[in-house]
């Protein structure tokens, strides 16, 4: 009898709604890392949580005990400033592949330990691993390296960092207790602050697509991940950004590779390009340089150029050409007008369908799976035009996708043609701006 | 992908505070009990319903669902009837021993499943097990020969009687998922309505020794089991009845055995007879018998012939010595007055500690361990006086059991002597009498 709790106790706590205390909240996580918590336990004191609350002081200490559960990275001798950021998921959501080496351009190091997609939200790391040759996998010292010599490392994190929240999260997933703003901030940030960087920029989606619909829950979820930065002395900012449409034309896995080369390439879809843009300039007034134009950066091929060395240096071919999906449906507008919805959930889980995400952990993604918007909202249609395209490996996937479709929206269709609509900002609210 | 219903949905479902439907309720039951939901799915699910609650139709459903996962018992050729009780579980709590001898003289049928106690309070089984030859186990047959030729048995549950919630009961005791009325009525009313009685008389404890310690609540549970019974063709009734105070003066294994005897014998505390003769009067009345005197049958040996044949029915020795504690320590007045308080959940807890009960489930408990109150609630005392003998087998266990003695009541301490104090009714609310 040598543990200083008993999980049940903690467990009955938390369920009355009492506040966990600073060594309880300790044990419990390292209880849970070494088995003597079982998952059982685990989950019921999850679901408790999610259904009780815990108060910022908690979460602070939990997200500290998940960040002591393993391995912290260490980067302060570098002699780079180091900046990230981090995106709650959404479709269509590209944007760490042209960011990250956009904001290496200016001489700050991009540490960006990135995961893969579950559900209908996309993965950097499964849209990274359509470029052949390319390995999600580095070392801890070829990560430095890397940020040293090119300055921008998108990988997988190391087992080593925050295990405990690998294990809970597993556990969530199964469970029903993954929507709690507590587990899921101390989950993003204990691997946040592991990873080592100086400075975050958070962008926290709003929207069908998102985590969060609404824009005050969104809000919470910004200000809970500040907080927690900040106190773990990570300098901490926080975009809210819509997530009721998906970003770019491009969702999928290599055409969503295609359509980041596009913007590096001084192109792409103008959301793509506003929210790059954004993001680097409040990643590199993070790093506090505040006198430089990213946009430039992007139209002279200095941007591009940090790209083709960041996949090369992780064994990819920047010029192989990229996978094509054999078989393909086009949906067509039935009518003139405007496109009044692009329902970003509706899209994301058709895509999901087409084998661009997993159901399940183990499973493999097509490579080429997706959906490319040649409308998108707020554009003009007229009767007969291609509003998008789908395309699949599995040709007996593409019907679940045309019913995603179909019954997005309440059952109302993800696609809507109307006689006006306009695109408002991207960027909707900046908490705690670095600029 | 034969599985009608996901895990996740089911507890996300009751954790957004949704009822679960009928065929929701009959899946995961099911596929509990065959390992398809695991027990960290399961916990989380308790979890939600401890925090979100279940509608009766629910309740109802959760218990013809674990009902279902096992044999069901069918005394309806026996020629007799049958009646049943059910405690909730107290301190001192030896009821049912002088009961089912008792009830079984009026030519009834009471087969009384039992359980063994986990926490402060005692499990008859345990009591019983600290007579020599005593055999808890008997097969079904065995138990259908003993109630036609006997009249009376008290046996522990078969494993084919409701093994999910078996199952559901030892997970709920790890993870903090105990205290829930629906999942508490469900898992007594399961194996209640699986053992097969016609008639069924709960005792539903209220005071500090008890589960519940409002009688709001305890009135809610028992309407809760009422409506479980009656739903499932069982004529169910309860009392509500006092647990502030321990029953009679033994609390622990042997000692309680020792005080039944007695209460057979035409003797014993009053408030143990007042108890036994009240909820056998329901009983009989639940079998159809209103005009006999149930005391009668204490008085002239009657019982304490049926008692002698229960036991040796099962193997034990009705005339063997009882075993004895070798460590004693007492309890003394340290003024003059009357016992103004003896919590039972204090004196219960230190009964526990001396080794009456088990901290584990694979824990054995020690058959002489335990208490006996030579002074109890309402009783005069002398300075110097003795209130109570502490037995045990172990000594290191008895300054625990002081502590818990001391500790009870807020800190106040389990005894308190004040100027007078008078013990009220032991039977505070009828619910749905048969009588």
């Amino acid at each position: 009898m040598t543990e200083p709790f008993n999980a049940v106790d903690v467990i009955v706590a938390k369920r009355d709604g009492r506040a966990l205390s600073g060594p309880q909240i300790d044990w419990v996580i390292d209880a849970y890392t070494r088995g003597v918590v079982a998952d059982e336990q685990m989950s019921a004191l999850a679901m408790a949580i999610l259904l009780r609350g815990m108060k910022r002081e908690e979460i602070r200490r939990w997200t500290a005990a998940m960040l002591a559960s393993g391995d912290r990275l260490d980067f302060s001798d570098l002699g780079k400033q180091t900046v990230d950021k981090h995106s709650t998921g959404g479709v269509g959501d590209k944007i760490t592949l042209p960011l990250a080496p956009l904001v290496s351009v200016f001489g700050v190091a991009v540490p960006q330990l990135s995961g893969r997609g579950l559900g209908h939200t996309g993965g950097t790391l499964d849209k990274l691993e359509s470029i052949p040759g390319w390995r999600a996998s580095v070392t801890n010292a070829q990560m430095k390296d890397q940020l040293r010599d090119v300055g921008a490392v998108i990988c997988a994190a190391g087992s080593g960092l925050a295990p405990a929240d690998k294990k809970l999260y597993a556990l969530r997933d199964v469970t029903g207790t993954v929507e709690s703003i507590p587990l899921i901030a101390s989950s993003i940030m204990s691997k946040k602050i592991a990873e080592g960087t100086a400075a975050l920029v958070l962008d926290v989606k709003v929207g069908s697509g998102a985590f969060k619909r609404d824009i005050h829950e969104a809000a919470e979820l910004a200000e809970t991940l500040i907080d927690l930065g900040v106190a773990a002395g990570v300098d901490t900012s926080a975009l809210i950004t819509d997530m009721s449409t998906p970003l770019g034309r491009a969702i999928g896995n290599a055409n969503e590779v295609t359509e980041s080369v596009e913007v590096l390439a001084g192109g792409g879809p103008s959301d793509v390009i506003e929210l790059t843009v954004e993001l680097a300039r409040e990643m590199l007034a993070g790093a506090g340089i505040r006198d430089v134009d990213p946009s430039a950066a992007l139209a002279d091929g200095r941007a591009m150029d940090q790209w083709r060395r960041m996949i090369r240096a992780q064994g990819g071919d920047p010029d192989a050409p990229m996978p094509v999906a054999p078989h393909v449906e086009e949906l067509r507008a039935h009518r003139d007008g405007v496109i009044g919805r692009m329902d970003a959930l509706g899209v994301g889980i058709a895509a999901w369908r087409l084998g661009a995400g997993r159901a399940r952990k183990e499973d493999a993604v097509e490579a080429s799976a997706g959906i490319y918007l040649h409308k998108t909202f707020g554009e003009p249609v007229k009767r007969g035009d291609v509003i998008m395209t789908l395309h699949t490996e599995t040709p007996n996937r593409m019907q679940g996708a045309l019913d995603a479709l179909a019954e997005a929206h309440g059952g109302e269709g993800a696609v809507h043609i109307s006689t006006e609509a306009s695109r408002g900002p991207i960027v909707l609210q900046r908490l705690r701006t670095h600029e």
